[in-house]
């Protein structure tokens, strides 16, 4: 099978997507076909079943695995699959992992890392929070590790949490080299923390949506709880302390218009809304020029308000 | 004892106060002399202690009970009592109740009322929610019957938690008969529970200040933590039914600019960020009109940003 | 006749529609077709006249009341007309009420429910305000009966301007007994009169659209004027009662922001921006969850900001 | 007597002033005094009563006209009377005009002129609403001359409001004559008529603030409602012709958060708003850097959110 | 040549257009075509090449001049050239002036109108800085000349730079002669250099698109670095004279969400500010009403947040 | 000589100081009396001179260094030095570096810190720029060592541009580390230059006040001003370069708001605004819990909009 970032214009394919998209739709003459969007971990690719009632087109559905052939054409600068026949594959044909946009990290690697800098947190109460999720929560882990920290914009990929998470303990690091007055244990566990309420704010990959909690509580005040939900199975665990890292939390956005309740009151938490912001701005710019390469100004970015280029040196 | 409403001009008072504040000055000739605030129930009364370091003025603080002796002037439209003897009253000696304003209306009276609401909930789940604390957290209820709602805003006075919580369940009821979409148990649920935060957001009169975890936490997300910690007690609460009194408190303050991480998304939330706004609304403007008994314009009020007075009808 | 929403997918259609929109196009291949949008007082459905220049299709303009035959088919997922023919209806054939959008409440009864509440109004000036629209002036108690309550948003319908002052005085009779700062005449004097503007501000159905003086004025100071009317024909009406009943008109929006040249600065003001408020958002609830009986989330709504779904009790 | 201007340090004064503010005060050491405001129409001058209860000072109030003989001291940089005797001036005994701060321009002078612009309405309708007022009412013609434009800002003198609509007429006048698409009838009877609601939202001199009126409608609304009151006395007035009028007058603000119902939707409304807007900031600080010769910065200024100063050319 | 304005459905035309568009595209059936769209200085037309292969159409690219031949329709109430034949122009077959947008009036009227003021100058340093560019520059002066003031709002045709100018110019003349404070010869300096940066921040025609410069820095920072280049060459200048000038191009937008560094500190800085903003409104209105020609409604417009119509009068 | 630190209550005093200010009052009983702010390097001191016009008290003036002799006293919780004696030091027997605030660490150690980064600049272009202040410029560099960062807010002290400059080097230097996209020697170029416009936007101790180009032009235009002189000395240097270069100048304050004409456009730009922003946030956290040494909320405050406290661990 081609990878989809591999694939060109008059190519015939044939292998294994996601069917990641399916919209029924008709011609002006009346006739039925379907548009899809297949998708692996490269990228994802527009397809066209013009007859969609032939022998050759099985039933299937939005996120099957499907089998299909067809051939590549350009359609006004994009490439465009005209399918010709799709099976549903079966369980076993076809690796999962193929199909999820990942990290170009290793994801064991950055992992390791992170419990590099747990191990650094000398308070004991706080780091018996974190290890409570990193160390000794299977489920939690796996899950973690394979989290995008986003559904549509920067590190949107499995992984993406966690390499989100270490970026911004590694900015934490140097902001509590540079400021004594951060406390390193607490700056090092709100950061490890701050985003663990995404994994259960979006679902897994493939699906990578809201979830009915993310939606109704969003990851801020899911993470409070999760840390709450440790705190509570920690003997002796000071209370100030934990009012602390939940604040830590509750106000790394910054502001109150951006979601959090309540705004930094305490210096972790204002480096940590720091690390957090400027590791989601520099990333985003980091795949939006990856995405174009190009020196040409890319036209007007809403998140940044303003026109975007790269640099000429 | 004299009310401080009660006390006039030119009067000599003599009784025993609470000693609200306490602030230490100098005239331009070097004297140095105390500004005291004295308050009962009824009210609070500017004192000056010209001779502070006299024999009939004994040690005393902040927050102290004190027995004084003095007269009343008129300062600049001001009532003022120049104190010339001070003596710290003694625990028996005065009943700390009558030193807290204090709702006009029955506690016990309100609070039956709140039960009878309670008892109107059909879901089981969302009624032993509200009975964890209302019906079996003794701790709970004597906190909650006692506490203001607000710091110096609208119910600023004993049992105004319980006043607010109750005026908003009414309105709810009106919604809920007016309105078939909303639920009328996820509503009064939502609306019973909306400040329980605030029981721990304040400390106690006669301090009623904002605690740590105020600062830190603040009453909305502390109240989902206090929600969930009575859903972790409740066997088989529906998780989505929990997602969603959650969210009816997280978003009753409506915007995230007033402290909200989300928005209303459910009919519910909607509701009772009306209920509980209109009702804060409409109490300031009684406290506003009650204090000052004139048809005419009272000045720019900055809560309202607008002048403000009386109807002439 | 079928009604509209009683319409299927592959069925043939006969009947008399009002033709609410036609836009002339031209397929890739140059031939020339017809966009309609048809309209009952069940709802809209989309029309094509493939063949406007075939022997079956006779002149018709946009707002005619039309005979049409055709098929139905689904495309992209919502159902279409084919139409083969057309004719002008005449007068006589139809009736116009049928094709509007229309309140689901008795216009008249709650017509006699406003009655009842206009005959609490105890201030005669007040009352004889209130009657000198809703009682004697027949042709305003038409238009207001008829009249939508706005052109897009909530209570859209014929009959919408009345259910919803109807809905917004009974919300104020509420606070009037909750809240004894009120005065109940004016009160509910404003709330009756507060959107009479209007009946000015939008035309007619099946037009329902802003009008000149809508655009130029709008109906918050075209209703001051109206009220200036008949104050102006009332002896000895109070000035200042004259100014406050304006005062509560003009400022019903709440916000400078939302239109209201003042904010309000009387209680009854302040209440009937709740009312009107509550109302509109509740309402447009209602309707948004009629029109989509699902209990998914059903994407962001810009009224509300925010994504919405029903609740699961 | 002396002109308040003309007054300086170490004089002895003695003369009949206007008493615009008096409060009463007690020094540290118990004794009462009061603080007075003097005016005449050249400024203002603080003043201090150290023994209100000596012979020599008769009773007195707040908007008296007081004959005060005193010694002037310099307290703090600024002019002080210490104020000796008080006695309150007989009617006739003063000339009210000369209490009041008042255009230094000729006022019958400005009102010839505009006058003349009234004769260049072509249109007779609109030149039939400006005469309605500006020709034929005596009472209102009296009281717009003597009238001021604000209570603090710009044009707060007698006067000040024909002035300020002099001059936005005339740069009404030049905009017509630059931008053809601007309606010179129209624009002329709007700017002319922009602020006449401002004669019953402010009181006249010496109190000279917001009315009843003033605080609960507003000068655009009552505006409006004086052009509705005229309109309706002119048979035959093009409906049409008067809701562009009452627009430019409801739009003169330019935006909603600045008190105006609408934005300006008609070309004459945005150069109304312009005018007006740019006529208001430049007399503002032509009154600015009048009361402060100086090249220096004058600090910040909080209607234009700067610091100022003169330019040194 | 036909005139794009003059061209009309059912015709023939050939003649050579500047193509300021291409985009391939694809219909249903996998056929190629081109969409284009031609340009004249009368204004702009869409074209269709629907058979891109077919031995009539030469190879041409986007800016380039094209000589076509096609038929005119009408498509969804737009006219269209279907084109038949391109060939691409040479050199001196067309007049490229023909084929920008250009100011109606005189450009060389207006620079000596501009000039008249120049003269009028009094202060040598500021008239030598206005002469540095617009008298001793000849390739400034060229471009000045035919620059347009904006890429798409009002005054976005050759000459327009030139024209707002001049139109700025003569509304400071204006406040100067009514605003004796406003010192003249700063006021007439900074109102003809305030959009010199213009002529870097867009390039010239036909392309009128934002220059690098243009994205990065703006023209209000290159206006200063303009004037300060100017400055540097004239011995003598005042420092704090620049420094004023300087400030007046730098505050021009008037807030610093409009691209100020600076809000207006100076009174030329006030005034100059509402003769660009005035300006660019009632020029803006102008090319809206010129360009729809009906007394109808014309619907929102994002710039004045305002549904627009002309005047009836 | 006592630093003012060092001061205690109910001592003598004497020494020379710095006036930072003084203000001319009288008591109620008409005595005057003069208001003294006394500083040294280490702090500020009220000051009462009670008799100005005994025998010994000397003539003086704002920014005089003065010999004083007086008792100190405590008033409202503040010390206080009421003063007996003043006389005016000569030049020579103090050290002016004995009376500013001044950075604590070694102003040569950073300055030879901040070359080193220069030294790794490998773009010659930019090396030179950075080398035309900071190495070859000795008015300058001995101006920036002194310098400044702001007038009240963080690094208000001499050496404080210098060690904020520094800072947000080496937040840039962890950036560049982390972050490929951006180009190291254009981030440290421009975070070398981002703030030299201060060293004449602010004037030199003692005086550090806003200097007229300050008020009206502001560092950051200046900033790109001096880049630009610097450019202009530099042959050959690159066009687009250079534009890079003023654009992260201009742009380093984030948001039009806070007075950069343009966003963020490049990489190196965003990055720059975070290390610029962080550092000024971490720095004032920095301060303010060095001058008040408590664990209590410490008030609300303007700047983070936040009640602020320090951390428990």
């Amino acid at each position: 099978m081609k990878y989809i970032k591999d694939i060109k214009e008059n190519e015939s394919v044939r292998g294994i997507y996601l069917c990641r998209g399916k919209r029924s739709a008709e011609t002006r003459n009346g006739k039925p076909y379907d548009n899809l969007i297949l998708q692996d971990k490269t990228g994802t690719l527009d397809g066209k079943v013009w007859d969609p009632n032939s022998q050759g087109i099985a039933d299937y559905d939005e996120k099957d695995f499907i089998d299909v052939v067809g051939d590549v054409i350009s359609y006004n600068g994009n490439l465009q699959l005209n399918v010709k026949q799709i099976r549903r594959a079966q369980e076993g044909e076809y690796d999962p992992a193929d199909y999820m946009p990942t990290s170009e990290k290793s994801i064991d690697g950055m992992y390791e890392e992170l419990l590099g800098y747990i191990s650094q947190i000398k308070n004991e109460y706080l780091r018996q929070v974190v290890e409570f999720y990193f160390v000794k929560d299977d489920a939690f882990i796996k899950n973690f590790k394979g989290h995008s920290a986003a559904k549509t914009v920067h590190h949107g990929f499995a992984g993406g949490l966690l390499e989100h998470t270490l970026s911004v303990v590694k900015m934490c690091e140097y902001f509590a080299g540079a400021y004594p007055i951060l406390n390193r244990d607490l700056l090092y566990t709100s950061a490890i923390c701050h985003d663990i309420g995404k994994t259960k704010e979006l679902s897994n990959f493939p699906d990578n949506d809201y979830t009915d909690d993310g939606q109704l509580i969003g990851h801020i005040v899911i993470g409070v709880e999760m840390v709450g939900d440790a705190v509570r199975e920690i003997p002796g665990f000071p209370e100030k302390l934990a009012s602390e890292l939940k604040h830590c939390i509750i106000a790394h956005h910054g502001e109150l218009e951006y979601g959090s309740p309540k705004k930094p009151a305490l210096a972790e938490a204002v480096a940590l809304n720091y690390a957090d912001s400027a590791d989601a701005k520099l990333q985003t710019l980091t795949e939006i020029f990856r995405a174009k390469d190009s020196m040409d100004w890319l036209g007007y970015n809403r998140l940044f308000e303003s026109n975007l280029r790269k640099t000429s040196v």
